[in-house]
């Protein structure tokens, strides 16, 4: 897997095309589908038997913004300069580049999808969640009401969901984005993995050699590859190098092939990764909301987070606290057994004192008694000088009795996406060790390095966006087309 | 080096003492001072031929706020909650507690500095500058004016320097804590290595071997350790494992024996250690601040940081860049060779056009044009979209001749600090991996992970600040003195 093939060594091609897409994915249906209007003869490469990959399975939620015709309907004013300010705070300067593009096309990009058939309903979701059974096209799926980027930037729920009812909305993007490149000529060869690029004297991707029915096969890339593969959330090797306290009771979200293979295609061939250690991991402790009124604390007792941010930033914070552990608090007033529990953790149990919850949940004595006090004290005057969590949050947990569950991350069943991958221009062009382009080599998608680094700055919808996004730009690049990248019309 | 020695094993004692402070630099000294005041017999064990250490090389800054007296007669308004938000915002919520319990009693741990004979001139520095050589008492020496922290607090100075001329006015800190020790009857040994804890049946810290004139000695501790030795910049196996990037110009800042040797005493006793590839390095833009007018950029000819950034943080995003490589741009106006050049990069030359300098520095072709042009456009109207530089900096970059220095990473002598260290509890007490306490261990000072967990979030003074202040709370916790810390009486 992780060689290259030279190409002097090809005696014959089994096909050609101008641009190869490995993996079918929204990235990769995104990048054929424009470079075929780029005027390109395009082959997509696809492991599994039909096109979708983690893609369709997924909630179908896109990180759009700006000023979408979604938001607008939901009373949301939003603006590229906005959203781009959260991006930054939020996400680091490393991209800015890459944010920058991506927020000031955003509106354009949001109609772009429409226009192909991915539909999204003009309605609100008002209420905290993960991810939605019913089809409401806007929910907040970010960190932008948490402090302190609810100070940088007007916070707006910029989670665009598809509009299809279930738990795979993102199918509701994947067959109509599959079905316009059907009809407009994508070719596409399923069934077959790419096992090696194949690279020019110059080191330039040339074409794939791909395995398909048990049989080797050359393809010729006349003027690029795409690689739009998976994350490496099941590749074990991998996971073991970049995460080696990952706990046994986390799960990987995706397909079976998101095993790494597009990145290791890529870094065989010089490419360089960029974010590797980076995981969004969740384990919501809402819904309900009102859970969020309690307090997070870990095993010395103390607050390490601001219990309303997004559930990926606090399972982050969880993850680095002394063994992975920690504790959801709440009171008779947030709790009340069985209408009101959550979806992925254990009830430890209730008390009656918190120096019982103190001596059961083994916290250094008086411990939690203080934080509690401490917390109560603010919280009573709507403030938090700790974390600043939002006072709509802000209750005194002084009514007992008392109950605790345990959301450690080696407890609870943690569901992760890994973040980091190949490392490329915000013209989705893969660069190598010394900073340079591999000429012909594109990438964009879950193999290439996300823009939040890590789960403390991820959002839902920061792997459909930006993947559909940077996607459409390398199918426009490998092509030579450098027109505008916006407009319903797809042009 | 990296054992204990178990406490059943030593048939005689060389010496005893409440508790034993291993190294004398601020953290030492404050740890040693507390513990005598609260009423112990203090041993401190030095391995060379004075106190001082790495403390007394430096520049003699302390990040303090909240109100001091030096920021009030130089016309500034901080407080405790001001400093908070700014520490947190652009440090991370890792150590809220920390923050919080040293934002609190800042104003009063001043206080108490000076009490102690530490002087502070009243009087502001205004210009940029990494370090000075005059004696005023207050410059910036951090990210407060960098977006987007300058929206969440409000923007202060707060590095305080202490009053004394020259390049190493750390040492007007630390001989007047140095005689204060030495006045109430801290006892010291000198020329002394610690080799290894001695720990007790339960785990727990219960002594000091050291080597001595070749010797080894053995030294009851009936109270508590405080570990308080430098980081591990010169630790070359250390820096293999944690900075495997780390170029052969970069030199490390502080004594020889910054060695990580007390890092591994605590790792070797069960000890967790925390951000240990976290660094801030520095080889700084300014002064002359004129130059932060031009734009850095990669070998790509992107900007990827705003240059108004403290210059730690541009060097931390420096080392992320491709090759680790990057150039400062400037225009005529702001560069007039030899009267105002940079103290630390090597100047490549002075071109007529842009296109000249994009190819002697074999940046992509039009690459670098494109920035400017974008910077430029942006900069007339006061505008950085971005990274929002601030507007006092921003000018068109449009007058030719234009500059270039080299000021990457690998081609520059940055000079160094190591930030991760021992996990300590805001009572400065050693956290094993499970996250427990080690009865009778402490720890203070650059051993032990500093706040900021990157040049990124770090600002000078974050060093002898902390380092005093928890130094100061390990040397009465391990006596067990519960009075609050505050009060420039020292009580």
């Amino acid at each position: 897997m992780s060689k290259t093939v030279p190409l002097g060594d090809i005696a014959a091609f089994d096909d050609e095309a101008d641009v190869i897409v490995i993996g079918y994915g929204i990235a990769g249906a995104c990048a054929a589908l424009e470079a075929r209007r780029s005027g390109g003869d395009v082959l997509v490469i696809e492991r599994a038997s039909a096109g979708g990959g983690s893609s369709a399975l997924s909630s179908g939620l896109f990180y759009f913004g700006g000023g979408t015709a979604v938001q607008q309907a939901a009373g949301y004013d939003d603006s590229a300069e906005n959203m781009y300010r959260f991006m930054v705070a939020s996400m680091g300067m490393e991209q800015a580049n890459h944010i920058r593009r991506y927020c000031d096309d955003n509106v354009a990009h949001f109609d772009w999808m429409e226009a192909q058939g991915v539909p999204f309903e003009r309605s609100y979701y008002p209420d905290k969640a993960v991810f939605i059974l019913s089809t409401e096209g806007l929910m907040s799926t970010g960190n932008e009401k948490v402090w302190p980027f609810r100070d940088i930037a007007t916070p707006v729920p910029r989670g665009h969901q598809v509009q299809m009812a279930g738990e795979s909305p993102g199918a509701g993007a994947m067959t109509p984005l599959l079905a316009r490149c059907e009809e407009e000529g994508v070719r596409a060869s399923h069934d077959s993995i790419a096992t090696a690029l194949i690279v020019d004297e110059a080191g330039g991707a040339a074409g794939v050699a791909i395995r398909q029915t048990g049989q080797d096969r050359y393809y010729r890339a006349r003027r690029g590859v795409v690689i739009a593969t998976g994350g490496f959330g099941v590749n074990k090797e991998m996971l073991a190098r970049y995460f080696p306290g990952l706990p046994d009771t986390a799960e990987p979200l995706g397909t079976p092939y998101t095993d790494g293979s597009g990145i290791l295609l890529g870094t065989a061939a010089g490419a360089a990764t960029s974010g590797m250690d980076g995981m969004i991991a969740t384990a919501s402790i809402y819904p309900p909301g009102q859970l969020i009124k309690g307090i997070i604390v870990n095993t010395l007792g103390q607050r390490f987070v601001a219990e309303d941010s997004y559930h990926g930033r606090t399972a982050s914070f969880i993850m680095e606290q002394p063994g992975q552990r920690a504790f959801l608090i709440v009171d008779a007033d947030i709790f009340a057994y069985p209408e009101i529990t959550t979806a992925h953790h254990e009830l430890i149990d209730g008390f009656e004192t918190v120096e019982e919850m103190e001596a059961r949940l083994e916290l250094p004595s008086g411990s939690l008694a203080r934080t509690m006090a401490s917390y109560n004290r603010h919280a009573a005057q709507g403030r938090d000088p700790l974390f600043n969590k939002h006072p709509d949050w802000l209750k005194p947990l002084d009514k007992g009795p008392w109950a605790a569950f345990d959301i450690s991350f080696n407890r609870s069943n943690y569901l992760y996406i890994t973040l980091g991958g190949l490392k490329i221009t915000s013209d989705a062009q893969v660069l190598d060790g010394k900073g340079a382009v591999i000429p012909g080599l594109y990438a964009a998608g879950a193999c290439t390095a996300h823009i939040p680094r890590c789960g403390k700055s991820y959002a839902s919808g920061m792997s459909l966006g930006p993947g559909s996004y940077f996607g459409r730009v390398a199918g426009r690049v490998a092509m030579g087309n450098s027109a505008p990248l916006s407009g319903a019309a797809g042009a």
